[in-house]
């Protein structure tokens, strides 16, 4: 088995499943005054301290979540409610995962206008066009740090300057698919959402920072936790691991870079020699996600082809991947149609080796050969 | 360590923790269409089918969620935005979970008008009360099963009759204290929200069964993940041991309710030798939740003294432990202020055993000859 498909969920790392799993064996609700409630506060809370350090934010500023469609969410909805007394207009990208499409829309109903800023030809934002439609009224800014389809990523740290010109105006950045695979510019983000399971952590769990200054309305209503801002009993053994989780894809960053560089490299040359082949990642896109196409053979087509050989990749955004047709992100980027059908997205992380990518290079010639439509 | 707040959290099963453990060494985003993806989602569509085999309902009936509190904000918050032309009444009580009074305080923004119920002296909502507040543009009835802090036990089937005299308003029960400990007329209920970690199963996973007929808003946006009525990539592991955590809770539910009813028998017998005992719970209440005071002492002296001899109980619903003062469901069944400031909660679970009952015992009247103050 070959897996290609980091972009959509990575294999847990086993030293954070040994100790989830010990955690398990204790037990304990942290909002309970006893001393069994009392230690898994204490560890929940001390890994909430570890994380604010690694990220240099404060304690109070890192809110556990569910998923990081639950921290989107949050910052989205939680935020444009509990602020709409300073405006009702939001901008973001046209190219966002679904849960900030829905969650923009979501805002319609109670009276917010949307500005769906388009991406260019290299898959970004500029500022420019972010200053361009900045209002008075304009609340909060939301946008991908990296795109999750084509790697293509946005200047996050220049936008949120150009953002927080207008003081009443927050940034909230979905750094789902670069938070420790980048660096990222914490100190200028309002909000920001990273997940556990993207970065070889537990599914079901992940993270929201919001700073300060900055107010929400939780979604998820309930008790004290989360200073009130997310109901429900808190999953202690999962927000405990998160610290290791994220301490560990951190020391590992640099190398998971170089390693997935070094696949993108070899990859983009290997296949480069087959017919037909197209690179649809834009040129300074990260190396983790690589957007590419063969002119002979649609996605669905080349993906079911590589399935049978055990090799997994996925055609579009996992969390639409039921909806047929052409990847609309490609069309957005100014791709043509048969592009945007053609395309598959191979998406690595530091379990990969260049074997794996060998292997996969000769599966495609195999593909090609066998099923490829004469060009 | 002698554990009587299985009302806030239970152990994990060591069943579930070993099957949990190996699916986590397994990876894939269901939604994923390769063979990792389609296995995933297939072991959790299994789970699905089960669940809701057990349970008499269908497999679109099932959706997994994260905590109680979002399955009582999903069914409340989101049953109200996606019926709100149809009325904007809502009914529930006084003493519910704070998941489903914030959920209700917040739909007030939104020009709801909520009807809060009292209970009366037995601590339930009977059916002839909601009878009388039920009106023309009430669009949902939301109750919980068993109170969490006196196990009174409100008679939700004859209250979802009276409910659906109203062909267009909806019943949707809070059942987090009662699934697998009492018998639950789900075939009576158009919502009903659980959740894993009351019942031997794991923290950040629950479920809201939702009747095929009734239409909800997501409060998480996202994708196509659960019939994109909970955004996020589904936390498939959990999800798959949801259906074992259900099945085992239900083979022991009469064991699990014969050894609550005989733990409490016997410390009610025991007690009542104290000075000054008091049992709070009313007589028809569940055996699983025992509301008791001491009139020579307060709850908190009383949970600090337990809690340095080992044990661990509460004096308030842990969502709401960190608030001071009285306890507020107490007062609102008549109950006097100072028995609602000397109250704790016990709470059983099968781990519990005969042996821990009389520790208790030994160690309340220890604790009462040295600190209780003169009556």
């Amino acid at each position: 088995m070959i897996y290609f498909d980091n972009a959509a969920t990575t294999s847990v790392d086993p030293e954070v499943v040994r100790v989830y799993t010990a955690l398990l064996k204790e037990y304990g609700n942290p909002d309970s005054l006893h001393a069994l409630g009392r230690s898994s506060s204490r560890k929940m809370e001390e890994s909430r301290r570890r994380i604010a350090e690694m990220i240099g934010a404060l304690p109070e500023e890192i809110i556990f979540t569910g998923s990081a469609s639950e921290s989107n969410t949050l910052a989205i909805v939680g935020y444009a409610l509990a602020n709409q007394h300073r405006g009702k207009h939001l901008i973001t990208s046209n190219v966002e995962h679904s849960s900030v499409r829905h969650a923009m829309e979501f805002l319609k109903q109670f009276g917010f206008e949307i500005s769906e800023l388009p991406i260019n030809e290299q898959g970004i934002i500029t500022p420019e066009i972010v200053k361009e439609h900045m209002r008075k009224d304009t609340i909060l800014v939301s946008l991908m740090h990296i795109n999750n389809e084509m790697g293509a990523m946005n200047p996050i740290g220049t936008i949120a300057d150009v953002v927080h010109e207008n003081p009443t105006c927050a940034f909230h950045a979905d750094c789902t698919q670069s938070f420790a695979k980048v660096d990222v510019p914490f100190e200028k983000l309002d909000l920001m959402t990273m997940s556990a399971h993207k970065i070889h952590g537990l599914k079901g769990s992940a993270m929201l920072l919001k700073k300060k200054n900055i107010k929400l309305m939780p979604i998820i209503q309930g008790g004290q936790q989360e200073q009130g801002l997310r109901g429900g009993t808190e999953n202690a053994p999962a927000n405990i691991i998160l610290a290791k989780t994220i301490r560990l894809a951190l020391d590992r960053q640099q190398q998971a870079y170089a390693k997935a560089e070094a696949l993108r490299d070899y990859l983009t040359e290997e296949l480069s020699k087959l017919p037909g082949f197209q690179m649809l990642s834009p040129k300074d896109s990260v190396p983790y996600v690589m957007s590419i196409a063969f002119d002979s053979m649609t996605s669905q087509v080349l993906q079911n082809a590589l399935d049978a050989k055990g090799i997994c990749v996925s055609a579009k955004s996992t969390c639409s991947s039921h909806e047929s047709g052409a990847n609309p992100v490609l069309l957005k980027m100014g791709k043509t149609q048969k592009q945007a059908e053609h395309s598959i997205r191979l998406s690595f992380s530091l379990d990969n080796t260049l074997e794996e990518a060998q292997a996969f290079v000769k599966a495609a010639k195999e593909i090609i050969n066998a099923y490829g439509l004469p060009l």
